[in-house]
């Protein structure tokens, strides 16, 4: 049987899953199917897939969104972990080893990403994630029916509940998944991209430490600070972004499997839920522990609405950088023209100089969906009910979102910005020189009024501080320079 | 007796009632309260009061917040043009008509703010706003008592449920009273501060119509407008602004009144709920109307997500207006520096012309706030459940809270700010004429590549253009002149 | 050449375009690719797709979020639209009508989905979705020089930027882009959605117009209304919902194009915006006009924002009838039980009647996901600067998604479960019957203090209000019957 | 003089400061005022207030809001504390005791609120508090001057600017208030208040630990756990909202005093900031150090954000657990009716044992309100620009009133609802027994198809199980009794 994928139109196909929709729908002949079933009857499902009946139902009792709102892929990989993990407990716990064997095995290319095709639901389904759950129970089990030589389809000899779902529940499982994935996402995208960022501010801080810049406080003009020190303050706020991502991570760290249905861990072992931690933390590298209270890792996920907090502070650390930057990069000529960002694309065929911020707009951009990705996940942590929270799918979405965002955006914008970010020195000298807010220099030698007077008469005629407190007869020019020193004016004394 | 309310201090006063909590809890002897009684038992309240049991019990249940978490004070008001309103259509179905005209009377002291002082429950109260209902009801009742010689407390012979709430339920009167109040604070302070507003932006475009200055899209130099026209630009958002609030009040103008418990409009007569619109509709010259579903009316405020949802746009604009103008207005040597922005306050005693944009200030945290606030609303108007939404105080006063914090920073604005903007020509000039963008008009006339080469020489030498295209040989003095002319960049041709 | 597309794993890709990131990265040998040029440099395009230069390198210069990322196809095909409505209006205003006919072929393709593989940009680009404007123009170019015989990648005959971007610039082709994609999904997808909606529960109310059920206040049981009531209210909400949609439409049939760069319509001819205006109204059946404000159309979204709003508000009522269906469905034993929803789905194999309310779970995260989305698009639309809102791209995405997750959401839940909807009237009948709260049908029979008196009586004992009333000898069995009657506490009298 | 302060009313009175507002505006003759200038120019003061010129000015330029709208008392005594810390410190380096001394005792009566009304400013002021700021110098410099025998208004011999601010800039101390407000308002209302509440939920969850009652998830009846385990699950969100709390306060503790205007420090002495933190640390008992990084400590609140999501998702935790309680405890004949929640208040006159939830609405309406003041934040947080964040009077605002109402809260729902909380053991037993969800504890036993069978023929007649699988012969009464033991369903074996 051959299927042409390259003839389906991802999107011009309303509703997932890609192939089956097209397929199922309208071409799928007798070759091309085969009927599995579930206690609601039977179902088509593609032979070149592994999913099964309950997966093939939810696309039909869920078509909302299309193929971009599938499942997040990194929750189906957390799926791969904690399947394989679940397996190798239970059969510590006499699964039969040759099952227990193929399931790791299938799970293994499940967290590999080598069987996402096989994973078309969307987030919209059940709040609970039960048929992404079964769809990845679906999944691994036909595979390892397949490794093992059996019939896909069949259940034998490795059953989708029986076996790859053994002692666990949807109501845990999910859980489960969610913050391995979080977790996952936040090691290998979100803190790894936040300290790229956080080395490149870094060393311009240091390499801009004795340029002496223009302060402005009320977005006007103020007294001056070093460019070094104005870079150190974003330093700072991004060190600080990578503390408050750690911070949150202690609670998502704490997994749920081994609560099964409402928490108590009905149809466990004793001893299951701490050894499947233990071995997720051993695959992963992660120190997963075992919730302390699995009642209320399942009816609340304010786990996950406490990571998302911390990435709304990131984001709001992020709009502030980003948009100091494109301010400070305004120009060339009407702006404020302090920074030279690098060109990464045309701009203007006309007008050379005309360096649009593009990064500074993808990094702020990024930061308004991440705020907005906290509000969707706080809505959907405040409304869980009884034993079980079902927001679930929703929440692990835009936690994912915000984290791979977050993390992506912070690359972009550290490879394609502030690394080639240059210091505009004529400019900044110019502005510093110009700048009436250095007259303070020169109150403890010439009092108060005599300053004012400076100020004022500059101000109102246009002039520099030097030539006019020469020109009121206040100064020689050799004591303006010796008194009206900027590089003293940077710290306390 | 004698209450010396001058040595109450309000903010040293953990909870509410202001009086009671500092009467009752350390001074109250007997001449200075009565004893009422509700179905619970007996209370003391203050004798200078004329709220009772149910009140003085809200305020012992519900210590949360302290004073500046009152129901805010035109919720009470509006309850009294409603309860007004229902004691004339109840004297038309009968009721007493001297126990009807006293209750008029009373409840139009309440209309007219007379007895502030006798609300002192807190927002945070019972979510149906019960406990503000009988608030009400007790107050007019007593005072109704009093008009008519009676003894307060006695409930007779105007007894609060009896008379004052008669063919209401606090689950109709508070959502009506909630729609007057949101009407009357919208047309009352937020439309007159956004006409004003408008009128203000109006003028300055008008005034700076034939001003032109550079343009700047992603913050960056870019092809000249005038200065009318950008804040032709903020006059649209703020017209629109006007728009959108209009848009979003049919909807508020619908009342509840007559849908009594759960919306059937059980215990009145067919016709009350028409009559009471009809009479709340003459009382403030406002278009109200019974709600045509009840229901709906009782278990959804949907309309007033939509009037916020309409305040949060609002307040989007005024972001982006307060925004630009301090920008525009930075300075005064190291910012754009194109507008002068009135000096209301001192900025810094030794740099003159150090003039902080304070009320743009003001503004963007009122816009901030708004959509903050905005967020509250929609998630108390998602949680309702059944036949009554019980997240009706807080919905309420984040709504008025957003209409009188928008209206009264438009005035502040304009008064402080918009009226007082001055153009700072030479600077728009001169920045006009140092800009490169320009040379496109050049294009026509002596070709792209020498255009483009004027400019790139100009940017990279920091000439103008008009030297540089000098320099370079490209044309006179007299051409560029003549070919240059911004003023014909203004609009299509 | 061939490419085999279906080795492609869309989710192994960490970044867009698909294939080129594949193919260019790694395997692109010289067959594969041609070499195009923008003014940085020369690029490897695929030879299969007709972007160019500039579309390739914002592939590599913004490598974040991935596939699901991408610029919605909605917002592609708008441009398919406006570009044909520019050409036809251009070939007017004197473009040559063989490059013209030329585009409007390239362009209805693109509006018709032929060729949206060819649009391989993410969201988190430029903020003013300059390079999705250039991979329009780059892709129509280089259709139509096919289409004319010339060689892809010529710009010859057919220039991106002279002919298909003829008149137009980023800064407001994509603001119309924007408001096309805006009101197409409000129509195509919302508004039917929301009327089946309003439909399926506008019949049930029918159906269920004479089962009298007992009301629920505060959570707690209050006087009775019929289900049709209570439908009746979910009724008017959807009712509403649409209302609110169609009355943020105005303000987004108004389109930019015409404002090119800041607004002034420089480069356009005087009539331009109104013809292409006009043209985009006719080739979509929806009543496009050109923006009165040019400025504000660019430089603010309030549009999209006030439509955000509406969504926002349309999401609440969703929330709210959602909630209220899986409760009332709740059970099957120790819930409310008072509707049956259908079983779409297996819940549990060992226990029948287990309904899991996966449809309302799957719309309250919707529901959810839209009031997330709306904060981004307030945070957005709220700091554009100057002449040129940079969060566009960011702004769409979220409208558009919000848009079509509620319009998909509401049939899937329509078909799925409200149409599936039965009362258990036995339940219905029982808690009915067995409310103390129809005592206060017994107030003018028997008076207050007696009817109390039976209802605590029966609410200590557990007894239900008939026998209670019998044992305590205040009335007679057919007394009881002839006075509590349920359906006449329906309405006002 | 005398000024009849109870004749003032509050709320009458639009625009702050009450009393001038009232006094100034319409009665002040000359008795009652004093003339005070600042650059701008004479004004009048109320003679018996302490503060002076700029405060005035700035009730005349922001009359944004009315008395509710005023700066946060907490800021105002944090404020205290901080003069009180710096004039120690200044006097160590030099400052004059005499006038430190009574600037000590000053800003102490401040700190300590005696002097509450001498504060009239609103928060939408300038974004920097700069105006409370000099509120607070105006009133310590009067205060003192009189302590020392001067006249107020003089400015000897105690200065506002040269002796109360010394050292200081508006731009550190007010974020140094915003920190010491903050933690002190976590450690003396919220953290107390969640620490009460868990005690409560903690002492309930022992109380109810052998109570065997059903799990609902999805809201539909699940496998049993018992009422302690459930309760449980609210302890451990309460622990983790206090752990989470803690978690964001050390970067609360990081003074920014010392920063000056731009964060340098300009003006200071080296130890200055050092020592102020010390003492404040001192002078709380809480932890205070001076800020690493004075110029992020200026230019950003991301510790203002990051502590308001720690309220955002303890506010989650809230809105579950009492959502939990009002829906558990709903009925009395129509609902859940597992728990009896306290009567606190008349709920219907005439339906006993309708106690509606209003602790719990309060609480819900409170998370709501956390929720939306959380966006404030984040936006106000994330539009900083350059060396100063003007949104701090509007950040300080929401966070402070979020920990107020969710620590206040916490005290009433704990107070008037939880520790009052019975369970209704009749009924818990009642659903228990009804429950079609123990049948699995019969697979064991007669094997999956009979078990399904009794299940299903129960559902279908609606009998219990024990008496269906009686009838249908599958076991005796004796051995149901011996194999269906829910208390065994309690935990893994």
């Amino acid at each position: 049987m051959i299927i042409h994928h390259s003839s389906v139109n991802l999107q011009n196909c309303n509703y997932l899953p890609t192939s089956s929709c097209l397929l199922h729908t309208l071409y799928i002949d007798p070759p091309f199917y085969r009927i599995e079933a579930d206690t609601f009857g039977e179902l088509k499902v593609p032979v070149d897939k592994y999913y099964g009946a309950q997966t093939v139902r939810s696309t039909m009792n869920f078509k909302i969104g299309g193929p971009s709102e599938r499942m997040p892929i990194q929750v189906i990989k957390a799926f791969g972990i904690l399947k394989r993990a679940a397996a190798e407990v239970n059969k510590d716990y006499g699964l039969d080893p040759r099952l227990a064997d193929a399931i790791v095995q299938a799970a293994d290319e499940v967290a590999a990403g080598k069987l996402d095709d096989h994973f078309p639901l969307v987030v919209w389904q059940t709040g609970s994630g039960t048929q992404s759950n079964m769809n990845v129970n679906e999944v691994i089990s036909n595979r390892a029916i397949e490794i093992l030589g059996g019939k896909l389809g069949s259940k034998d000899p490795v059953h989708p509940n029986d076996h790859v779902n053994k002692s666990q529940s949807s109501n845990d499982t999910f859980p489960t998944a969610m913050h391995i994935a979080a977790a996952k996402e936040v090691h290998e995208v979100l803190l790894p991209g936040l300290q790229h960022l956080h080395d490149a501010l870094h060393a311009k801080a240091v390499e801009f430490k004795d340029i002496i810049k223009i302060g402005r406080t009320h977005t006007q003009d103020a007294v001056p600070l070093s460019l070094g020190q104005e870079f150190g303050g974003y330093v700072q706020q991004v060190k600080y972004s990578i503390e408050r991502v750690k911070t949150a991570m202690p609670r998502i760290y704490e997994l749920a499997a081994g609560g099964t249905a409402v928490g108590t861990g009905l149809n466990t072992r004793i001893g299951f839920a701490e050894k499947v931690a233990a071995t997720v933390a051993s695959l992963t590298g992660l120190p997963f522990v075992t919730a302390p209270n699995k009642f209320e890792a399942l009816a609340a996920h304010d786990a996950l609405v406490e990571l998302s907090g911390a990435l709304n502070t990131v984001a709001v650390s992020m709009m502030k950088i980003a948009n100091d930057i494109r301010f400070l990069g305004s120009g060339p000529r009407s702006g404020l023209g302090e920074l030279c960002l690098p060109e990464n694309e045309p701009g203007s065929s006309i007008m050379p100089g005309k360096v649009n911020p593009t990064q500074c707009e993808a990094m702020t951009m990024v930061a308004a969906q991440v705020m907005g990705n906290n509000v969707a996940v706080t809505i959907g942590g405040s409304n869980g009910h009884f034993e079980l929270n079902v927001f679930k799918p929703m929440m692990i979405k835009n936690v994912l979102n915000s984290a791979r965002l977050l993390g992506d955006a912070s690359v972009s914008f550290t490879d394609n910005c502030v690394v080639g970010i240059e210091a505009n020195i004529d400019r900044i000298n110019k502005l510093m020189n110009e700048s009436l807010m250095l007259v303070t220099a020169l109150n403890p030698h010439i009092g108060y009024d005599k300053a004012a007077k400076i100020a004022k008469t500059a101000h109102k005629e246009g002039g520099n501080l030097k030539e006019t407190a020469i020109k009121l007869g206040y100064l020689t020019a050799e004591e303006f320079d010796a008194w009206v020193k900027p590089h003293e004016m940077l710290g306390p004394k």
